[in-house]
């Protein structure tokens, strides 16, 4: 029976996809991607390239990046019935996600609103934090340690308990919040305990493995997650 | 130049490797894994078996499970200055490790013993609970919400305020802290958004959409994971 498959692509190397999404991506019949911006092609699907088979067709679709929530809802619920259909007609479809389909992704909305009657399966990917450990050879925990993961959108003060609370914490989204997370991380004497690193596992990849240096000021790419390692020696 | 590689498996089922996992286990000339129990199979080692190239040799060692840190530290030294030994020989080196290596796994403390020439790289995996989400198909985290990973092990009070702080929470070992972690989460009216999975992605999987029905005195695997969502309708 023709299924609908979510696929975490993983941070960006696709060598870091499960052997089962590019399996499976290989007798796909339809996949589903965000759009890309200005004409370039997006991250997701040139990820997941090296495992596309030849007939496969590619529905770029345009999922608004808007905080106006119906407008979103109205697009999605239009693409929803599209792959609802694909699907009832006999043919499997995917949907491409980067990073853990399952960790910050729209992806968990799409699957809502298809129809009832469609088979879904959704297959994990590595997240762009726990490729980021790997990276720096540094453990997100070990033993009885605890780690949480925390948008740096939220307030100076659910930021601040989640570093006292949590022996590792990563810090998602940290772009646009430098004024509100480094002299939370300045106070807490964490600075130099910190790591920043943007476009995981991707070619423009930048990593630092301290902040000691970072000012409030400076711009950094949309893509860029720390992780603050109370516990560590580096 | 030889390498030695610390390579995820995984949750369990031989898919969920990275596809860079299994193209580098086919060509390690070693690969250390620990010890099974009772004769049988190691879980890590079942789950790379389809990878592994017929000339490899595999050196099963024995980590002991002992809480006398001056045991593991020597047993561990003996196998560092082995892989050590091996790699300078100009063997490519593998260990392997259950789900991802950054989480929750002795592959650090291995990792901070060898000799310091010995170049080193690790791969990620699917850590467990990020494969149950995608089971189950509940998001861990969407938009500024937050979620922690604590072992039941730590304090009650520790996992009271985990709870009350994030909007999802992963609660890993709770086999043997039942009477701890169940008063806990009905007092907080959330066993029916908690799910219980043990043996996740493995055959002999349990799976378990609500603990309403659990006991403080129930048995449950050792490999047993809760993830408590606070947020969602299920």
């Amino acid at each position: 029976m023709a299924k609908f498959y979510g696929i975490g692509t993983g941070p960006g190397d696709s060598d870091l996809m499960t052997v089962k999404g590019a399996n499976l991506l290989k007798k796909m019949s339809v996949l589903y991607t965000p759009e890309a911006k200005k004409a370039s092609k997006s991250l997701a699907l040139s990820i997941v390239e090296p495992f596309l088979n030849p007939e496969l067709e590619i529905k770029q679709r345009h999922f608004p990046m808007t905080n106006d929530w119906e407008e979103k809802m109205i697009s999605w619920q239009t693409i929803a019935k599209e792959i609802s259909a694909d699907v009832r007609s006999g043919q499997d479809v995917a949907f491409i996600t980067l990073g853990d389909p399952m960790v910050y992704s729209t992806y968990s909305y799409l699957l809502d609103l298809l129809d009832d009657d469609i088979e879904t399966e959704t297959v994990p990917g590595i997240a762009s934090f726990i490729s980021m450990a790997s990276q720096v050879q540094l453990p997100l925990c070990i033993d009885e340690e605890k780690f949480a993961v925390i948008p740096a959108t939220v307030s100076a003060e659910e930021i601040k308990n989640g570093i006292l609370q949590n022996d590792t914490v990563v810090l998602m989204k940290v772009a646009n919040h430098l004024p509100k997370v480094l002299p939370i991380l300045r106070e807490a004497n964490l600075l130099e305990q910190t790591i920043l690193i943007s476009h995981a596992s991707q070619a423009k990849e930048v990593r630092q493995m301290t902040i000691k240096n970072l000012k409030e000021t400076d711009k950094l790419s949309y893509f860029s997650t720390m992780i603050v390692y109370k516990n560590r020696q580096f």
